[in-house]
């Protein structure tokens, strides 16, 4: 296997290095990582290039955006999605359920390095990855309440089987950023690092799991997935009510006041979204 | 909605203060905040108040008791009903079970404020509640096996989610207080607030709450509520266990040396419960 | 019930001390108590006997030899098994697996005083324990994916429910060993005791537990494993995984580069297994 920095087009907002049996995969959509129709495509596009290719063992996703790991879906892509009717059947998974889906389950490992805001779906990629790290910096937030949904790509799944209950609740219906310390108890990060051992770290622990055979990996991490009931009746639960809730008037109006106070934009997501409650009421 | 301070009658043991989408509820039968008759009554009839409230999106309980928000059940009642035949029929939930999942399950959201003593049934309702937010002066503990039983609204179902399987084992086997951080990682608590800060946070969080759309609100809390497996099967068989203790000799000889040892009044039960141990046997 | 230092033959491996209801077993295999033949099969006698003791309601396991509490299994044991056909059916659970499911479903109270290495089986042993305390020298590992298997004894099962997906992915994929506060939140230890607080603690809690009614006791513990869903099939799941992978030549490869690594010594496994990850691939 060879390493290279240039196994994506010039202009992808995926950036992958190939290195030893791992992929590196940098986000890289300016200014916040919002999940926009061609960063989905890339995601969905990219879990099955790494499911399929034999040479990789371990993905490493990280983000080339300052502050921003992975932002929540582009609030007008789901309002067109709604209205071309792509989300009249929810008895299965949805399209973006199918990719965190194909990570959590593939028998390749993935690794979240974060360092910057995952919110809304981009908190729900974090939560379907087999392991997440996390700086000081790193923030996550479940801010779907925010626009009067919930999250559609069933991360409340993951989330309340890594944080429990109550916290799941905390989040999901507050909104409210959580770093630090809080990140790691409510289930985001394995653990905190500080920042400046975040890369040496993570970078020892892939080298290490891409040297075990994948033989040996790929039984290891289906016997775990095995000790928990499994998520798709709940995720398709999720999807159901967030087809629900996203044809209401109400997703409608509280997106446009998002947008009005600077939603989708660097300065306007930059603080904690939980701020915004009684102005979006 | 009007705010009001005096929505419940003046010799209740719950004061209700209803403001803006949020019910105050102060719990108030000093010296302990015992559950007796008149406590479990009220908050069957205020769990169904609650529920049917077009105009109360979050419940707050607290108490206005120092050093106590709730207690455990007064064990001279549970004598009462078990010799009046009233754990005969151990198939379906019990009363007091019906009143916690009926907090657990509604589509409103309630939420504990806690700064003092959460003890046997106050505990387990602590653990049925949507969210907990404590200040280092509250203590849980589950001391119904100083008394020889268990907790018999089936608090171990909620806090074996919650803690896992050993911490649940130690807290439930060992009847110990916890307090402080070790409540956070044993799941009473959602997370620890300086006293100073207890209130400001949770007052916030019930209004940004308060501010969002019920059926968001619904939709989410069900959802998180479909990732656990359901507690029923674990709340009829903790039921049942608790039917067969209470009826053993062993029970009354106990709840006899621990009135003894000042149980039920407020200055037997500040230490922590475990310290009885030896002295009950 | 007498209070005696010798209940075990002179020259066993597992020393018994009975005291108040309570069994002290001091594991002293040096030096570094490898589950070797001996010592698997006193363990599988102490679970029988403890499960009949009608004077014991709480077993105690310590280390006689230090800084190791208790190892994996001797590697070149699990070659001869295999040779010998031991592994042939992988239907049922395990001669090992049946020894940790007997320690976690019996009606008596077990708890782990740890303050050295636990990796492997060792580690998985401690997992199915109902309890474990730990002191800052602890340390705990899943070593298995280093000569490239699973944990056959299906601790990933129990670990999975303390730790939730990723921390338990984490473990067992990576090798590594935890120790500290990171022992505590990856559901090694219940809680961390400083090194001098460590035997008191656990003094006091058995001998509060074994005070308790054993009726009372029994209930408590059937409820809670109640609470999760039963490990059996995941258990199952992972020994065929384990048997399938003792199989493969890459297992004999890496078990030989191991031991050349000073494997089964004191000195070579006193590090992070971890460590070896490319010096074996």
């Amino acid at each position: 296997m060879t390493s290279t920095h240039s196994e994506s087009p010039p202009n992808a907002v995926l950036a992958v290095r190939k290195e030893r049996g791992v992929a590196w995969v940098a986000i890289n959509n300016p200014p916040i990582n919002l999940i926009d129709m061609r960063l989905a495509m890339e995601l969905d596009a990219l879990s099955r290039t790494i499911e399929a290719a034999a040479d990789i063992q371990v993905v490493v996703f990280e983000s080339a955006v300052p502050d921003y790991f992975l932002s929540h879906a582009d609030f007008g892509l789901l309002q067109q999605a709604r209205n071309a009717g792509r989300y009249a059947d929810t008895s299965q998974l949805s399209f973006y359920q199918r990719v965190l889906e194909r990570f959590r389950t593939m028998p390749k490992i993935s690794i979240g390095m974060i360092d910057g805001r995952a919110r809304g779906g981009g908190a729900e990629f974090a939560l379907a990855l087999d392991m997440v790290f996390a700086s000081p910096s790193a923030r996550f937030s479940q801010l779907e309440i925010l626009v009067g949904i919930n999250p559609g790509g069933g991360g409340a799944q993951y989330l309340a089987r890594k944080a429990g209950r109550s916290r799941a609740l905390e989040l999901c219906l507050g909104g409210a950023d959580v770093g630090g310390d809080l990140a790691v108890s409510y289930g985001y990060a394995n653990r905190l690092l500080p920042a400046a051992e975040l890369r040496p770290f993570v970078e020892r622990l892939a080298r290490n799991i891409a040297s075990f055979p994948p033989e040996a990996l790929a039984a290891n991490k289906a016997n775990i997935l095995a000790a928990e009931p499994h998520p798709e009746p709940g995720l398709i639960d999720a999807y159901g009510k967030f087809a629900g809730l996203v044809a209401s008037p109400e997703f409608d109006r509280r997106v446009a006041a998002f947008m009005a106070a600077g939603g989708q934009t660097a300065a306007g997501e930059y603080k904690d979204p939980a701020m915004l409650s009684e102005q979006l009421a």
